[in-house]
C-alpha cells in the first residue's frame, strides 16, 4: 500500500509499504477514507522535533473497517469509523473518568510500520478507540468527521478544560485548525463572548464564521493588555491555548483573570512555567493530549445532524500522492489544513 | 506598642513602635488577641527570602475592633474579628467569584509600619476583609479562630482546589500546619481516603486525629511510587501541595492520576514546571494565595459549633515578648506552630 513517510525535515515522500494486518485479537484494520496533515506534523517538518530515520506519518483518520481481531465485539467489517490518535480500552478507571488519552492501554496510532496518511491503518484496542456511524455518511460530511478525529476533539477539550460556557468571555490563543475549532466549541458550549487572537485574514474570517465576536491581532504582552482592556481590566474567564510555545502559554496564563481557567492543548515544546508567577496568577490550568474518545459520540452526532461544520478548516484537498505539497502549503501558511484522499 | 521585627535571618526582636491609626476611611484598627508564626515567616528567617532592613512581622490575627474609619459600615468597635492576610473589597467581580486573595484592592496586611505580631493592627478594607463573630468567643476557641485566619483557610482552599470530596482518595504533600489542616479539610469535605505524607511522629499523630487514613513516609519519587501502589497504580484523585519547593510540586503532580486535581498552596520558591511533563500528566492544577475570606464564614461557624478543632496545630504558646523563641522552635521543628499572646 501507499504510506506517507518523513525522512528528514522538509522531506516527505509517498512509499510502498506492507498493508497492515491484525496483530492482536483486539485490533482492527481499516481502509482509510480520508486523512490529513496536523499542525503537530509541522514540528518535525520544521526540524524543531527530531526525525529519527524514515517515519510513517498521520494520526487523524476516518475509514471503513476491513478486518477485526477475534476479541473485537462492537466494531464490525464494513462499518464507517472515526477514532482518536491515542488508543484506549474505554473501560478502566481513567477512561471511565473521561481521560481516554491517558489510558494505561494507550498506544499512539502511528508506529514504525504505519500511520494514517496511508491506504490502510491498524487500530489497536478497536472497541475502545473507534466509534462507528449508524450508516455510511454522506460524502460531504467526511471532512467534518475527519476533523472530529483530532482537531475538533482537541479544540473541544481545550474549551471544556477552560470551562467555556454561558456568561463567560473566552479568548483563544492560536489560529490554527485547533484554535479555530476551539472557537466553534466555545460557541456550542454557550460562551457569551469569544475573542480570537489572529493576525491572518483567512483565519480571522473562519473564526468569525465559527462564532468569534472579537478579533485581537496583538500578541504576547500587547495581546494580554488588549484582552484586559476588553474585559474590564480583569482578563478573560476562559482562555484556550492552542500553540504550545513559551510565549503562547504565558500569553494564555496572563490573559486569564484570577480564578479563571486556562485550557491548554498545544503540544508543549520548550515550555517551562515560572512557579511564582503561576502561583500568584490564581488561574486553573488543565490540558494535555485531548481525550478525543470522550467527546466523539457527541461530536459525531452534531456533525451528522449538520449542526456544526468543522470540516471548513480543510482549505486544501489533495490525493495521498500529493502529501508533500500539503505539508509545504501548511508550513508556508498558505493552507490552514490539508485533507488527503488515499 | 510592642511589635515583632525581623532584622536579618535568625534575628527576630520585639520593639516599641507607634500604635497604628486609621489612615483611610475604609480602615479599622484592632487590638490583637492572638497572632502566630507562619511557615512562610521561616523563608526569610532561614535566609531563603531576602530581609530588606527591619521588617514588621505577622499576618495571622484575631482581635477586638478598637476604631473604624468613616466609611466602614459592617464592622464596629468592640466586635471580635477574624481576617485574612490579604485585604479585599469583597464586592468586585473577582471577589464575588471567590478569589478575594486577588482582589484589585488587595493589600498585604503587613507594611513597613506594622504587622499582626503586635499589640495593634491596622486592617485596610475592613468591611471586605474582616468577619465578626456574633459575640465574644469562649477563650478556648481563640486558637482555632486564629487558625482560620490563614493556615486553616489555606489548607481548606488546597483541599477545595484539589476537589477533595466523597469517593476521592486524597494525598497531602507537606506536614506543616497547612498540610495538617488540609487533612482536616479533606475529611470535612467527605474524602474517602486521606494519605498524609509525613516522617515526623508528632505530625503523623495529628494527621491521624484530623482524619488521615494512611501515612506515607517516603518522599520524592519513592513517595510517588508509594502513592501509586496505594491507588491501583493510577495515583490519587486529589493531591494537596503544602510546601512550595520544586521537589514537593513534582511529587504532587506525579502522585496525581490523569484527570485528577492538584491543589497547591505552598508559596512557590524556585519552582519551574516542565511544560512537556505537565502536558502529558493530564492533571488539573490550581492554587496560589488562598482566598481565605471566601471560606471564613463557614469555617468560623464550624469552629463556634465545635465541629472542628484546628487550633490543635498550636503546640507552643508564648507571650509576644518571647516571639524569637517561637521562630526558633518552628525552625528547629520542635513546634508545629507557635501562638503569640500580646
Amino acid at each position: 500500500m501507499r504510506q506517507v513517510v518523513m525522512h528528514a525535515p522538509g522531506d516527505v515522500r509517498v512509499e510502498q509499504r506492507d498493508t497492515p494486518a491484525i496483530l492482536k485479537p483486539t485490533d482492527a484494520v481499516i481502509r482509510v477514507a480520508a486523512a490529513c496533515v496536523c499542525g503537530s506534523d509541522l514540528w518535525p517538518y520544521r526540524g524543531i522535533e527530531a526525525v529519527n530515520g524514515p517515519t510513517p506519518m498521520g494520526h487523524e483518520y476516518v475509514g471503513v473497517v476491513e478486518q477485526v481481531g477475534t476479541e473485537v465485539r462492537d466494531i464490525t467489517p464494513g462499518q464507517f469509523v472515526i477514532g482518536s490518535f491515542f488508543t484506549s480500552d474505554n473501560t478502566c478507571e481513567i477512561c471511565q473518568a473521561g481521560y481516554q488519552s491517558r489510558c494505561p492501554h494507550l498506544e499512539f496510532i502511528v508506529d514504525e510500520s504505519g500511520g494514517a496518511q496511508a491506504e490502510y491503518l491498524r487500530v489497536p484496542w478497536a472497541d475502545g478507540t473507534l466509534i462507528a456511524t449508524p450508516e455510511l455518511p454522506d460524502a460531504d460530511l467526511i471532512p467534518s468527521l475527519l476533523a472530529a478525529s483530532d482537531v475538533l476533539g482537541t479544540g473541544w477539550f481545550g474549551a471544556v478544560a477552560a470551562q467555556a460556557g454561558p456568561g463567560k468571555t473566552v479568548a483563544v490563543v492560536g489560529d490554527g485548525a485547533v484554535g479555530l475549532l476551539a472557537v466553534l466549541a466555545a460557541k456550542q458550549l454557550g460562551a457569551e463572548r469569544i475573542i480570537a487572537m489572529s493576525r491572518h485574514a483567512d483565519r480571522q474570517k473562519l473564526a468569525l464564521e465559527f462564532g468569534a465576536t472579537d478579533i485581537v491581532t496583538e500578541r504576547g504582552d500587547a495581546g494580554v493588555t488588549k484582552i484586559k482592556e476588553l474585559t474590564g481590566g480583569y482578563g478573560a474567564h476562559s482562555v484556550i491555548e492552542a500553540v504550545g510555545t513559551q510565549e503562547s502559554m504565558m500569553q494564555a496564563i496572563n490573559s486569564t483573570r484570577p480564578g479563571g481557567h486556562v485550557g491548554y492543548v498545544g503540544v508543549a515544546h520548550g515550555v517551562t512555567l515560572p512557579g511564582t508567577e503561576l502561583f500568584f496568577s490564581g488561574v486553573h490550568l488543565h490540558g494535555g493530549p485531548a481525550p478525543v474518545r470522550r467527546f466523539l459520540p457527541e461530536l459525531i452526532d452534531l456533525i451528522l445532524k449538520r449542526e456544526i461544520n468543522p470540516g471548513k478548516v480543510f482549505d486544501l484537498e489533495l490525493g495521498l500522492d500529493e502529501a508533500a505539497a500539503g505539508y509545504q502549503a501548511m508550513d508556508e501558511r498558505r493552507a490552514i489544513k490539508a485533507l488527503l484522499r488515499p
